[in-house]
């Protein structure tokens, strides 16, 4: 870890995860079927399966992604001070996320990478029920190193949020684990998302490892914590987490969300989508902006996961996973 | 010119114009003002200029565009056989280009420059009143030579399709004036958009010599058309207009549009877009694509317009100019 602890304003959220953009194209489920995708899911690609992917899609929309950036984007858009870490090249889509995390007002300050592979991307198939299959070519975002994590800035913040996918790099999920030990060493809280069901199987004994030590806030769907416990009951997974997290929150697609803290659980509805879904990409990760934000910001938990509901509902309301207004005008118009 | 006459099936439609990325930003008026910006026009900035007015924009997204080239992938939506002239460079967002145009169903040969200025970007700021203003650094787009308008493609298209903003460059001008020529030599039909007034403004001569004598269908606004006859009326600008042109169409923003031809001019109201118009970039050249699927499948005038008036309200219905679904089913969806 580096730092350089005298310019940095405190911050409500610290984002550590996979610098990307997103290419965005509506997609028929028969694409899905006829290359073996599964709905729903992220996949790691290569360079060369990133490109004969990228030729058999459809015309698509290029936005900067990723899923802890497109959190701390949330936050910021909320009214919330955010800063993001993680990894692009000096190219021309690293200039793109540079540009327009810091655009969002976001603090971004990590060195891109001068060699190696190019930023990297995610070939997103949207169908037509809204549902969205990502297909991750990592690229220089998995170059992430320990010494990427600035501990001023990790200091700087109430509660740092690391992106499960990072686990999928053994540099990555070191950088991790150190971030997550330097934010309680500094009396910061550390928020974990889950991120997806296949990575929660793939690590699973290193996510248990950390839920049961150092997360006070989990974030993730139904899914991933039953994977995480491997249960087939939601019921049974949620006692399994309120053992160990202070809080977490579980969202269940148009189910809603659960809030589990201290005082119990919470049941929270949708925010209503007047115009219908569009695309569900950056749902969790908007419904996390908004929880973090309200988190940060003293209210209740049930009150976090309204707020994360609001900002979600924006989020699949058009295609993309950044918001496409101000959250906090949005929010304010909704009286949240 | 050149040619490989072999290898072309049939096409309704070939379109020659600037090669160009969209970058969309919603942004508000006041930054317009800060900037001088004229609000609905387009203006053409260096790559100078280009970098310090992405620095200053908010986030954006990235999607391929460029006039003639929105205008061909809305005929190939609509099920139309349609081809693309213009230049990219060989790099990240010319590979973008192509992919995008290619996986629309548009033929695209044009060789991408290996040296020279990089792909074209147009940075566009959509203000809350769904208006777009247009900053265009042409970058490789302005390298379109005489040479790129392969012979083959023009003989074997219904109608050529060109782009007024391809007159702000000389040897664009002269691969324009040059693929007229060839397609009336081949008994094909010549189509030009107005694209701008201040390019009209820029170009009067030049237009008014083409429109007198080259050009079989006329696109344009009721201000373009104004500025090229220079007249205050657009009543007497249709006079003159029905004097040269067999067919116009001429939009008239929330209005509707006029279809001037031998029958008399039919006005055309605008199709209803149930949730609201969000960006207005690419309605005029959608409105083309339709008047352009249904001229050269023998529909009359005002049929013609009406298919204009409904692709033109499937892309302001969201952001960017390519449609975001099947313009064929939309049509049919509508009994169009």
């Amino acid at each position: 870890m580096s730092g350089s602890p005298t310019d940095v304003e405190p911050l409500d959220v610290l984002g550590v995860g996979n610098a990307l953009l997103d290419v965005l194209s509506p997609t028929p489920d028969e694409f899905l079927d006829r290359h073996g995708l599964v709905k729903g899911s992220m996949a790691l690609i290569d360079a060369q399966q990133a490109t004969s992917l990228y030729e058999e899609m459809g015309p698509a929309t290029e936005q900067s992604g990723g899923s802890a950036a497109n959190t701390v984007v949330g936050v910021a858009s909320l009214g919330g001070a955010s800063a993001f870490i993680g990894r692009v090249r000096d190219d021309t889509l690293g200039d793109v996320f540079a540009h327009d995390i810091r655009a969002a007002g976001v603090r971004f300050d990590t060195t891109p990478a001068t060699a190696g592979q190019p930023t990297g991307r995610c070939l997103i198939l949207v169908t037509p029920d809204a549902e969205r299959t990502l297909n991750t070519f990592l690229g220089a975002a998995a170059e992430l190193r320990v010494d990427d994590v600035t501990a001023s800035l990790v200091e700087a913040a109430a509660v740092i949020y690391l992106e499960g996918y990072l686990f999928d790099q053994p540099d990555a999920k070191e950088a991790f684990r150190h971030a997550a030990a330097a934010a309680h060493r500094a009396g910061r809280q550390v928020a974990l998302s889950l991120s997806d069901t296949f990575c929660v199987e793939r690590h699973r004994m290193d996510f248990l490892a950390l839920v049961e030590h150092d997360v006070d806030l989990l974030f993730g769907n139904d899914g991933e914590l039953c994977a995480l416990y491997e249960v087939e009951r939601l019921g049974d997974a949620l006692d399994l987490t309120r053992r160990h997290c202070p809080v977490a929150a579980i969202t269940l697609g148009a189910d809603g969300s659960l809030v589990v803290s201290p005082e119990g659980v919470a049941e929270i509805p949708v925010h209503p989508v007047p115009g219908g879904v569009v695309d569900t990409t950056g749902a969790g990760d908007l419904y996390a902006a908004g929880f973090l934000y309200g988190f940060t910001h003293g209210q209740e938990p049930g009150a976090c996961g309204r707020l994360g509901a609001v900002a979600a509902s924006e989020v699949i309301s058009h295609l993309g996973a950044r918001p496409e207004r101000s959250l906090a005008e949005f929010a304010a118009s909704l009286g949240s």
